[in-house]
């Protein structure tokens, strides 16, 4: 055996994340490592919920850190708050919201799935529907931000509609924190989680989660204990929660942590409504280029998430060689379709710090130029000029 | 709202981890983030694969890091061999021993516990006891070395034991790996979880573990679904498996990752028995200078892990005093007792980069310092003399 450093090439990040890291992130992370007690850096940890409440434009209490990436996250709520024999209202548009099914199967309870087509937002009828044929239904959950095709749902309005049937919401918003419009407390969403690897910008690694009131008296009503001893708020809580003394519960995975608040402050200096705006006004620059280029985007305007753009491949053109190609010509990565969208779109993130004019137009150009190339019916050139001309606007 | 980077003080970490991490691994950390599917990335994570069967000493194909902390480490083992209905022995002689036994719970088995005095080693005898009253157990689970007290059990005969009554083995080796022998495959463990922050002086959130064949064969068999989706190994072996695609399941830690690749590469460079050797070796330093002060061992020499030494704290010595003179006058952190052991014992880690001559003398010459200028009846000064002799010695 003859193992030596690691050290990664330098990529451009456009794929469904992780996305581009700030390098102030990453020297964050390179601080020196202190103990999870220690009263510097329970300090940390206080000034960190209230970056996380900012982010999630909320002012829940439980409001943290899961030390575990997003898939984590989305257990963290299923597990505290799905007992065996509940009854869980689960829409799926995309490969996600399959997972929160598993997780729901996992928990001993039925999940009863409102299908919609990927690539289409939830159809809040079919929800109201939904619930009114499972008046024992505990919990609703959906996906606001489609990470697998790009779609964005009406959180606010599936809120409504559930808690007019009498249920909790759980929202996956894993890709859209930081990116696109979020406001948890004005929609009263109940348990959310995140990811610290998309619009925030971070590292993978990490999963911010916020709860309601009405979500954490259900936690202290079970019946039964939470079946993950590693992701029980109950215990989790005696060293996140807030004032007195922190117990030890797990060691806390100390330099991320010290990422993700960098990234939080980054975040808190542009402004979360500045943030959203740019997010917004990259993805035009990008559609235009797209547009210019011929290809077209999987999901309706209306519907679209600017920082994640899913772009059906043109008919006679490889997947796998232009995304090949664009990582070894250009260093540059774009995302490929899951499930049944793979080899049928790509998707190309604008997340966080990779939501800059300069990747829109390297990811434009290279795109343009590969598919050229490669002999696609493209017209070639005109990509970044059409993009230029939305920077110029302002 | 107006938070600010965090600028963590510069501790020396002699607690129970996490220890003191090596500036290479600080500086691996903030390399650029790529794709968890990068082939760079799928590279360098078959090179940890066979870094880390190095480091637990095993040829099992099943070995990788789980994405979270040692906690999710353990819980890895017990929701994938552990099904509802399963009897399992669990010997407990610390706080990980009682952890293990929440975990039989939550997995719907039956816990038949082995109690050991806190402090001691698991008594081997007691184990075969257990296991002829109960033929119908099927894992036997233990701690290989109490990160609560620093005992040290005997998991070569634990094993032989076990397999003789044919029941799997779940061994923590959280604080064992990288600091005194583990043998896993001379040993014949089937599942086996660490952590990063302990000897091998990575940062927290990442847990090693390593599976048999027989254990590989128990999970394909299983009659459920494992209740973790994060956990199950059967998904994950989708990205961590050997050869071929590796498919999403959830996005690795990136970043957390490259610092682990670099501890491993850490020891490899040092050799793992020269490792064990130096931990056994700055333990013995330390114990001249802590015997020189007329202070105690809780655990007997035998079973007594060099790299977490447990001392009985004097009479009439008030000990969240001390820690916090330590903290504040010396920046130095040292552990406290857990549970019954809390307010009882100092836990003074030796772990890794921690354990060497620096931390030796700091430690001894700061606790020495402050409980003379306390009044408790020490003899002041003698301790780091007594230090140096074992290293004029060598």
């Amino acid at each position: 055996m003859n193992s030596t450093s690691f050290h990664p090439p330098v990529r451009t990040l456009m794929g469904p994340g992780p996305s581009d890291v700030n390098p102030r992130i990453l020297e964050a992370m390179s601080r020196p490592t202190i103990g999870h007690l220690d009263p510097a850096f329970v300090g940390m940890m206080d000034d960190m919920k209230g970056l996380l409440r900012y982010a999630f434009q909320t002012e829940h209490e439980l409001t943290m850190p899961v030390s575990a990436p997003g898939s984590a996250g989305m257990e963290t709520c299923f597990v505290n708050l799905v007992e065996a024999g509940d009854k869980v209202v689960v829409c799926q548009n995309g490969v996600f919201g399959g997972r929160m099914k598993e997780n729901v199967e996992r928990c001993g309870a039925t999940p009863v799935m409102v299908e919609d087509e990927w690539g289409r937002a939830v159809d809040c009828n079919k929800v109201e529907e939904a619930l009114k044929a499972n008046p024992d239904a505990k919990v609703l959950a959906f996906v606001h931000a489609e990470t697998s095709t790009g779609a964005l749902s009406d959180a606010k309005t599936l809120a409504e509609i559930a808690h007019a049937h009498d249920c909790l919401i759980i929202a996956d918003c894993v890709t859209s924190l930081g990116g696109s419009p979020l406001k948890v407390s004005e929609w009263d969403l109940d348990a959310v989680y995140s990811g610290s690897q998309k619009c925030l910008s971070c590292t993978p690694g990490l999963s911010p989660v916020t709860f309601s009131e009405r979500a954490v008296e259900v936690i202290r009503g079970r019946k039964s204990k939470v079946q993950s001893w590693f992701l029980d708020l109950n215990l989790v809580l005696g060293y996140w929660g807030g004032g007195g003394k922190r117990a030890y519960h797990h060691t806390a995975p100390i330099n991320a942590l010290y990422g993700l608040h960098e990234a939080l402050v980054l975040l808190q200096e542009e402004g979360i409504e500045a943030a959203w705006q740019r997010h917004s006004f990259n993805h035009s620059a990008l559609r235009a280029g797209i547009e210019a280029m011929g290809l077209s985007f999987v999901v309706d305007e209306a519907d679209r998430l600017p920082q994640l753009n899913s772009v059906t491949i043109p008919d006679g053109v490889d997947d796998a060689t232009v995304r090949a190609r664009l990582l070894q010509e250009y260093s540059l990565e774009i995302g490929a379709g899951l499930g049944p969208m793979a080899g049928r779109i790509w998707r190309i993130g604008l997340m966080g710090f990779a939501s800059n004019q300069r990747n829109v137009l390297l990811c434009l150009g290279a795109l343009d130029a590969v598919l050229a190339d490669m002999g696609a019916p493209t017209t070639a050139g005109v990509a970044v000029e059409a993009a230029m001309k939305v920077y110029a606007q302002g």
